[in-house]
């Protein structure tokens, strides 16, 4: 079976490397499973072909032989199915990675979502100024919860690395020069364990190899 | 085997029947599994063992006979693998039921999750009042994509109901007050339809019923 992942042909220097398809790549990267990219334009308008095939215009959409699928966790967990260096075929193991696949993407995602809003996009709105340290202090307290769930192992699961640390990992790495990070050793040592691996640099240079160095439209 | 679902034996009235285990409560009505119910108090100090299942001190936590998890993402993926009425078995209808379950929870929800502080939690602050229309605004072209999607479908996915619409019509309850769906009468409309199901009146009944009419210490 064919495995195809879109990504974007050219994005804002800050973004590179923080794209999502970057998460399927490093799944597929992790179980030696090939894998082409589709590249589309972010430049609107987007053709109409592809909020057909990704509601929100967004990447990643993975193609799978005839299977089509979107949301980058959704996607994940269906590479993850493929293979137990990604997925636990115990029980509970499998449980709990899916449990923390989860909690990345609607426990701790969505305050990383708003620090992003908050400290680049809008960073120059007045509410985005005044929301800022009780921001910080929100997604600061989230941590404090993951780095004491985490606690000494190395991953999130109970059986070693899983799809559960592509997800954290990469969610994480968006505040990875944050205080938030930088003043919590634990989620620091984290996110460097999951960045150093194989697996994620050949992801992340894959990723970078892709994109033109200026805009193309659709 | 049992299942044991916690819910809050008590929370403010304005939280009431929009608590998370109402979504796993839904998801057994939907295909008659019988749970219990582990009620806990949301006053701190919450024990150290609850951190234990639940890293956010949150609920819900599902135990499924020996088997514990956590998030009510996961827990519903848990619960719909048991039975074609949430998650069909042909491939592609199930690829689709899971991207709309992921995408309820990392596409939509925290939106929702910032529109909630915003207009309750943090309503009175200055940064909030600033933000309240750009963010209407960020939401509102997010469900204008969902209503595309959705188009003159009764549910998300393509074999009917699934565990998907259970996750999007419990989050876009969190606006069902709003003008974000008043003026958006597809969407309104799908909720409508989740909600006059029986087995989500049976989940609400239930949840309603276990709340305490005054706030118990843990």
């Amino acid at each position: 079976m064919s495995i195809e992942i879109t990504g974007f042909n050219w994005v804002p220097d800050f973004a590179r490397g923080y794209v999502r398809d970057l998460r399927p790549r490093w799944a597929c990267e992790e179980i030696g499973l090939p894998y082409t990219t589709r590249l589309i334009s972010p430049i609107p308008p987007k053709p109409a072909s592809y909020f057909e095939e990704q509601p929100w215009g967004q990447v990643p959409v993975l193609h799978d032989g005839a299977i089509q699928l979107f949301e980058s966790g959704a996607i994940l967990l269906h590479l993850a199915e493929k293979d137990e260096r990604l997925l636990p075929s115990d029980p509970q193991a499998r449980a709990t990675a899916i449990a923390w696949l989860f909690a990345a993407l609607n426990s701790v995602e969505p305050g990383l979502f708003e620090l992003g809003n908050v400290t680049l996009f809008s960073k120059d709105e007045e509410w985005a100024k005044l929301r800022k340290p009780s921001l910080m202090a929100d997604i600061g307290k989230k941590f404090d919860r993951l780095a004491d769930a985490l606690d000494d192992r190395e991953w999130l699961g109970e059986d070693g690395f899983s799809v559960a640390d592509i997800a954290m990992v990469t969610v994480l790495r968006n505040a990875d020069r944050s205080p938030l990070m930088t003043e919590r050793p634990k989620l620091a040592a984290y996110v460097a364990r999951g960045m150093a691996r194989p697996a994620f640099q050949r992801a992340m240079d894959a990723q970078m190899a892709d994109f033109q160095p200026a805009p193309v439209a659709a």
